[in-house]
C-alpha cells in the first residue's frame, strides 16, 4: 500500500510499549530486576540504577518497540478472542509448539549478540521474576507478553556485559 | 492462562494458511515459481513437480504454519483499521524500518540452514515474481503476506539445494 | 577458488564429528541424556532410545556436521595455540563477550525452530551432564565444544517436542 | 580452561580485522562503497564520508570482530591446507551446502535488526563490488572472507537506516 509517507513515530511507539506494559502490571524496574539478578555475578559494582538505564535504552530500539507493539497486539487479541482460527485458540493456549512469540523475543535479544540469546533461553526456561507472574495469570493471554519482557531483560543484560567486560 | 489442554490442530492450521494465500490469489505454484527459477541453476534437472512438493512439505512445518498465520492476521487486520495505534499506520505503510515482518520470514527461512537466509535476502529485495505482485498492490495491506510468501519459497529452495546436492 | 568440484563428503564428515567427539569423551548417549532429561516432563513416554535416535538424526545434518567440524578444529587449533592472536587468548580464556561458540551453536539449535533455542540458553546457562563436564576441564580447550554438545541436544530435544507433540 | 584472566583486548583484535582485510586487498572504502551504492536510494544526502564512518562503527562491535577474525582464521588456514578433513576441501571449494561462513555472516548484519539480514542476503548473491572480486580470486581461499566483508557492509547499512529514518 501507501508507503513511506509518514516518519517512524519513535515517540508514539515508545509510549504504546509503555502503555502495554503498565496495563499489565509491568514497570521498567520488573523488567531491569530480572536484568540485574542475572548479571550482577558477571558485572562487579553493577547497580539496579544502571540496570534500569539499560531495560530503558533498549526499550527506545525500533526492533525492539516494532515487536513489542505486535506482541501486545496479538495478546490483546487473543484475549478478545479476536484473533482468527485455530491461531486464536493456539496463543490462548500458549502452545509448546508454537514458537512465533520466542522468534519476536529473539529478535530483541539478539541485537547485542549471542550473549542476550543464551540470557533469553535461561529466562524463559527458569521464568524468573515477572516473567513467572505474567506465564502464570488466570483469565488473561500472556502468550507474547513475557516472551517479550524476558527478551527485554535479556538484551538490557548483553548491553551492559558488553558495556563493562 | 489454560495450557496445553489440546493437541495442536495441524490440519485446521495448514487450511487456514491455504485459504489465506488464496485470499490474496497465491497459488502454491506462484511459490514453487519462484523456488524453481532461484534453484534450477544450482540443480541439475530441476521440474516444477520438484518444486511444487518442496514448498507443500514447507507449508506442513508448524514453525511455518504459525508464522504464517500470525503474519496474515497482521496484515488483514491492518486492512480493517483494527491494529492497534501507531503499530496500524506503521503496518499500513510498511515502514522501512518495521522489520517484524522480516523476522517472521527469517524464522522460516533459517529452518534449512543459511542457505534460506540469503535466497530471502535476495527474493526481498528484488521482489521476484508473485512477490512483487503482492508487493504493489493498491488497497490491500501485504506487509507481512509478501515476505512470508518470498520466505516460503526460500526454504523449499534450500530444502531442494540439501537433498540435491 | 574451485569450486563444486567434489560432492559434499557426508559419510566423512559424519564420521568426523564422531571422531572428535571421541577425543573429547563424549558420547552419543551422553547429549541423548541432555536431550532426555530436559524433554521427559513435556513427553509421555520417552526413552533413552527416542532420545539417542533424534540425537543420531540430528548430527547428520549437514549444517550440523559443518558447524560442529569448525567448532572442534576451533579449539584443537587453540590446544596447540596455533590461532593468530589475539583470537589465540581469546579462545583458551572462553571469554564472556566472544560469542562466535554460542553463534555456531544457535545455527545448530534453531534448525526445528525456536524451541531448540530455549532449549540451548538454558542448558548453555546450568552447564547440564557432559556440558558441565566439558566446561570444566583443565588443561584442554572446549569454548566451542561444550555449546556444540549443547546445541546438539537441544536440537535433538525440539525434533522430539514437535514430532510427540 | 583458564577463565577471565584477561580483559577482552578491544584494540588488538580490531587492529587484527585490519590486518586481514589488508593482506586481502580490501580497505574499509571498499566496505564502504557496497554500504553506500544500497542506501543510496533510501537515504537522501547520503555520502561516502557517512558510510565509512557508519563502517569503521561496525567493525569496533565485539561480535563483529570475534567473527570477522574466525572467518579470517579459517580462510587462512585453509589456503595452508592446515584444517582437518573433510572441513579443509570443503572450505576450500566453498561448496553450496557449506553455511557457516553465512552463519558468521548472520551473526553480523542482525545486529542493528532484520534490515541488515535482507542486505546481507542480496550482497551475497549478486557479489557486489569488492565481495565480487574475493569471490573469484583464483589460488587464494575466500570462502568466510568474502561473507564477513559483505556482512559488514550490510550491517554499516542497516545502521544508517535507522540513523536517518
Amino acid at each position: 500500500m501507501d508507503k513511506n509517507l509518514t516518519k517512524y513515530p519513535d515517540t508514539l511507539a515508545y509510549r504504546s510499549v509503555i502503555e502495554s506494559l503498565n496495563k499489565r502490571g509491568v514497570s521498567v524496574e520488573d523488567i531491569a530486576k530480572i536484568t540485574f539478578d542475572n548479571q550482577k555475578k558477571y558485572i562487579k559494582g553493577l547497580t539496579m540504577g544502571m540496570a534500569i538505564s539499560s531495560v530503558d535504552r533498549v526499550m527506545h530500539k525500533r526492533e525492539v518497540m516494532n515487536n513489542a507493539m505486535v506482541a501486545f497486539a496479538l495478546d490483546d487479541m487473543a484475549n478478545n478472542n479476536a484473533l482468527p482460527q485455530p491461531l486464536n485458540t493456539i496463543v490462548r493456549e500458549d502452545m509448546g509448539v508454537f514458537g512465533t512469540d520466542e522468534l519476536l523475543a529473539v529478535g530483541i535479544s539478539f541485537l547485542s549478540g549471542t550473549i542476550g540469546i543464551t540470557n533469553f533461553g535461561y529466562i524463559d526456561k527458569i521464568k524468573q521474576g515477572i516473567v513467572k507472574d505474567l506465564d502464570t495469570r488466570k483469565n488473561e493471554v500472556t502468550t507474547f507478553s513475557d516472551d517479550i519482557v524476558g527478551a527485554i531483560a535479556s538484551e538490557a543484560g548483553a548491553r551492559l556485559a558488553h558495556k563493562y567486560e
